[in-house]
């Protein structure tokens, strides 16, 4: 257990639940973030709550950004959702689910928060894999906003080595899924779909729901998710 | 004139009124930003507001952050606005104004609203002379952001050179204040104070207030601000 806090993005989905699972296993403390910037579904962050809870996070904050900030994706309502034909045709181009700049402004206000709560870690779900169309998903990102953060910080100047936590970056979904059952995620109170109904009910044809359906076959599990709205 | 848009940071400030100047000299299109969490003084956004309204911007953005999460800091209310003895004892350490990664968090509002507006230029009026003490006012700061942004964006990605423009960087305030009146700004509708009155008059005594003063008189001018309140 490190003594420092750590700052974790939680967006309600699997990925961070996992991130979240793991970050606990490393810090006494943790502070969990989830930014609520006009997203189709408020259902996201109704996950987020829950699984802060299941977690036994005590410091959850759930932050409003300007809505206009982050527009101009299908995903903040710009669009139609994607709906592939199959797998195959997912991460060969930079998708309109991405959100221009979104991890940059997610982890800037991490680092903003943990600075100020003199966290060391910030934890953050990113994949490589399922989103390598996504920029702001790659580990040479990452990297990149390390670098930065290090110099750009209080903590960075006095020699704190603060550090961008990715531990998902470069593992696949079913890989993921694995970890966090192992860890005792409770996948049941997540939600992976860009657009489900007014229960939370996931459509199974968009993107994000073919990646999830994917990966749990691939872990040879069956999604308590699915198995929940029968 | 470069075709692309620009995005400026406008605080309202003596700084931030000459960048916009210059920017306004390389761009035909300017979006100015100006972010509103929990400042002392509402003062900084009618300045704001005014100095972009002079320079003809017709997108002028007034972003609300949530004010927790730039707390930690004199200028937002956590403490005494410092009242230096001297000239001399600004800079020797952080100062107290410091605000946690307020530039980091800035900086990554511009770059969204610069990836969904195709903007390839970013301008910021961080001065590592007379903010010597603030870790991201500092030339490897901005050089470590840009880095960042170019490998965070679809432009970065697709080859757009995404610039992060910090002309001011090594500018004494004498010589940004020259700067600024040979393009014709008005540095009496801009406010450096951080406390100043309900009448937005300076305290004259704050860091803030005495680098000012230092920087018209160093520039052998008149600051047409305290002019103005006899």
């Amino acid at each position: 257990m490190k003594p420092t806090p750590a700052v974790v993005l939680v967006s309600g989905g699997l990925d961070s639940a996992t991130v979240l699972a793991m970050a606990a296993q490393q810090h006494a403390a943790l502070t969990a973030l989830t930014f609520e910037y006009g997203q189709r579904h408020a259902h996201e962050l109704t996950c987020a709550e829950a699984i802060c809870h299941a977690q036994g996070v005590r410091d959850h904050r759930v932050i409003s950004l300007d809505t206009s900030l982050l527009a101009g994706s299908s995903l903040t309502g710009g669009g139609d959702v994607a709906r592939p034909d199959s797998i195959d045709a997912i991460g060969a181009t930079i998708p309109d689910t991405y959100v221009p700049a979104r991890n940059t402004v997610f982890l800037s206000m991490a680092l903003a928060v943990a600075e100020r709560g003199g966290a060391a870690d910030i934890y953050i779900g990113a994949n490589a894999v399922d989103f390598s169309g996504y920029p702001d998903c790659r580990p040479e990102f990452i990297e990149a906003f390390q670098a930065m953060a290090r110099l750009a910080t209080r903590a960075g100047v006095e020699g704190m080595p603060l550090s961008i936590n990715a531990p998902l970056i470069d593992m696949s979904k079913s890989d993921i899924i694995r970890c966090g059952t192992g860890l005792g995620v409770d996948y049941a109170l997540t939600s992976s779909c860009y657009d489900p109904d007014g229960s939370g009910r996931p459509c199974e044809t968009c993107e994000s729901c073919l990646l999830r359906a994917e990966g749990f076959a691939g872990a040879g599990m069956v999604d308590p998710l699915v198995g929940a709205h029968p």
